[in-house]
């Protein structure tokens, strides 16, 4: 056995690829697969069938996370865990997430056809909505696995069915594969995932080792004014919600600037009561994603934000949530050591760097040395229906993925 | 017969109104009663039962309008119409529209209780969807009737669903009214209305007679921008088409700004795509309502709106249409005279007054003489669920639209 000599099927990644890709496909190219839809419920059972096929251990918790698993020699052992999500964002792409499920699943068969037995068990995971896409506190999934609980089972999705309906609605979908309490021991976690920033497509390398990812804090912003007829009352008396969210946004727009364009500030999501031409808007609700790398930044200018808020709105009024918090995460020289490693004996190009985006690894972090592979995407896109990543790629970070498990689960 | 004499039934009528608001009621009070929804298509079989236990004919044209007609000695003569409409804003009141038609069909009943008979055929009149909250395009019914076809009868509702197929299942739901095609010749038409401002309330007097209505531009503004990730793009090369939507409203703000007050500038509607918090917004549509009583600043500063916010917006594009221009209307003294003398018969404190929102009164103006009667409303509130008119004002708006009707039908 030699972890070295493993070589991946490409031609069988990139079907599983284009295959799950069907579940919600856009007209544009895209998916709209939100978590635990209709879309994502076939999906998970098209995997879940792929699965058995091969003998794969399948199971799922509360939180509809759904653990297939390859045996090791001594099934006593905590498993080493790979993986990343299958949901997607509304006018998403085909890799974000995807690829991560399905490159750990590659990794898996790539050890049979390898005929390398690991020490540990080592388990491909999905985790339900990372997105937020749907239900808007992002990942579900991992972070019941990190706390043994779902966070937040009563919140109403934007189609109005609270997160515990759709968790019971998609687990019933699959009944006969065996249910856990979230959280288990794990030795380990690699999330493999598309780059969804420029830098490893503009230095040509085709494996990026991660070593850390940006801290976010997101709000959620409702402004209440006042409604009135648009074409009666005094602009001086008004209490037109609209323009006190849009003087909020403005004020924020200050708070956030950033000379060497670090900070990442986006209003994403904003809604509209009544929403109605002729109605003046009587609340708006918004939501805030503000990202950096250093914590201090991120606490200095998050504690401004509700005051700043409360006084752009006058005469109307506004509550600030904070509805998620990841501080940054540094990811250990177990598992970047292990994953440099793996690229060298595959002899792939690859460079350290930063996540700009937040990843289940960010909460998987907290309970076991965790770490993740990123493979260049086109021109840097994510979260749009053109997001792209080369055949070659795609094989090259699986079979990182199954080198470096085999390191971590012997 | 004396006109004056007429004295309508004040409970029938309030009776009516509190059974109408039940059709689309609100939790919070208020209705919700979209143009030809079930809500709307339940009220009208509601009306209809009512009219033909009464006696009266009554017949729908293409655009779903809905005539109630008390006969006059000689059929062949134009009558006269009376009426509003029944369709609501989605957080709307009781009495917006469903008034003038209440109060229309209220004053024939007056009519057979004082056993008066008139020259002329009185018709009162439900028109469809003025408020354009389902269908942005307002006045449907009151437009197809001066132009003799639907106006835009492709256009998609809030709900996905096009008008044309809204219309046919609304016409459907009534399958034995007579149908005929839009727009037949009238003598006049009177539209009684809740003022929806604070004059005659803070006046305290009952009757408004209402002199005219003030211009309306309506647009619609579409700004495309690029999706992409909140957490990796950075912001100086970002096309983010909320931030490009809210310095267009920012630029409008100037151009709308009026030292007097007497502009009108609403942003009422808001969609941002793909509207997820994680994702930079890749389009936004958002509504502009503009209103002012001198045709020529209503020329001017709309002539302006379509290059300010492609500066504004830019590196993003955008989209403008005007979707609805109304010029200001002034009613004749032939309507204002007949309104004017049956408040002074009935005794009523009345005012002469402008109106500040459009109403169906705008439109059918260009096809015969026609005026408006006001009563007050609680605060001036309205578009509102709060939105209250008090039943003795109700009784005596609908006792000076009969002695008008009659004065104009003899």
């Amino acid at each position: 056995m030699n972890a070295a000599s493993i070589v991946v099927d490409e031609k069988r990644l990139w079907d599983d690829l284009m295959a799950l890709a069907q579940f919600g496909a856009r007209e544009d190219g895209g998916v709209c697969r939100h978590a635990l839809s209709p879309e994502d419920i076939a999906a998970r059972a098209w995997l879940i069938e792929k699965a058995r096929e091969r003998g794969y251990g399948v199971v799922a918790d509360d939180a509809a996370n759904l653990f297939i698993t390859r045996p090791g020699r001594d099934g006593a052992l905590p498993p080493v865990l790979a993986g990343s999500h299958m949901d997607s964002q509304p006018a998403g792409g085909k890799f974000d997430g995807a690829y991560g499920v399905l490159a750990a699943f590659e990794a898996l068969r790539a050890l049979d056809d390898a005929g390398i037995e690991t020490e540990r068990p080592v388990t491909a995971v999905a985790w339900t909505n990372e997105e937020g896409g749907r239900f808007h506190v992002p990942c579900t999934g991992s972070r019941a696995f990190v706390t043994g609980k779902v966070p937040e089972p009563g919140q109403i999705g934007e189609d109005g069915i609270a997160l515990a309906d759709a968790l019971r609605a998609t687990l019933d979908a699959a009944p006969d594969v065996e249910r856990i309490a979230p959280g288990f021991p794990i030795h380990a976690y690699v999330e493999p995932h598309i780059e969804q920033g420029p830098i490893l497509e503009s230095e040509g390398l085709p494996i990026g080792v991660v070593t850390g990812i940006q801290g976010v804090r997101w709000f959620n912003v409702t402004v209440t004014g006042e409604p009135g007829h648009a074409g009666t009352v005094p602009q001086a008396i008004r209490r037109d919600a609209l323009q006190a969210a849009l003087r909020a946004i403005q004020s924020l727009n200050g708070l956030m600037e950033d000379f060497d364009d670090i900070v990442r500030f986006t209003v994403g999501h904003v809604s509209v009561v009544p929403n109605s031409p002729n109605t003046i808007p009587s609340s708006v609700t918004f939501s805030i994603d503000f990202r950096h790398p250093a914590r201090d930044v991120l606490d200095a200018r998050a504690a401004r934000v509700a005051d700043l808020i409360a006084e752009a709105v006058k005469p109307c009024a506004a509550e600030v949530a904070l509805t998620t918090s990841m501080q940054p995460v540094a990811f250990p020289d177990a598992v970047t050591g292990a994953i440099t490693k793996a690229a060298g004996a595959a002899g792939l190009k690859h460079c350290a760097l930063a996540s700009g985006a937040f990843h289940d690894a960010a909460h998987i972090a907290a309970v076991c040395p965790s770490g993740m592979i990123f493979i260049p995407c086109r021109g840097g896109l994510s979260h749009h229906p053109d997001e792209w990543a080369e055949p070659a790629d795609c094989a090259a970070g699986a079979r990182v993925l199954a080198n470096a498990l085999v390191q971590l689960a012997t």
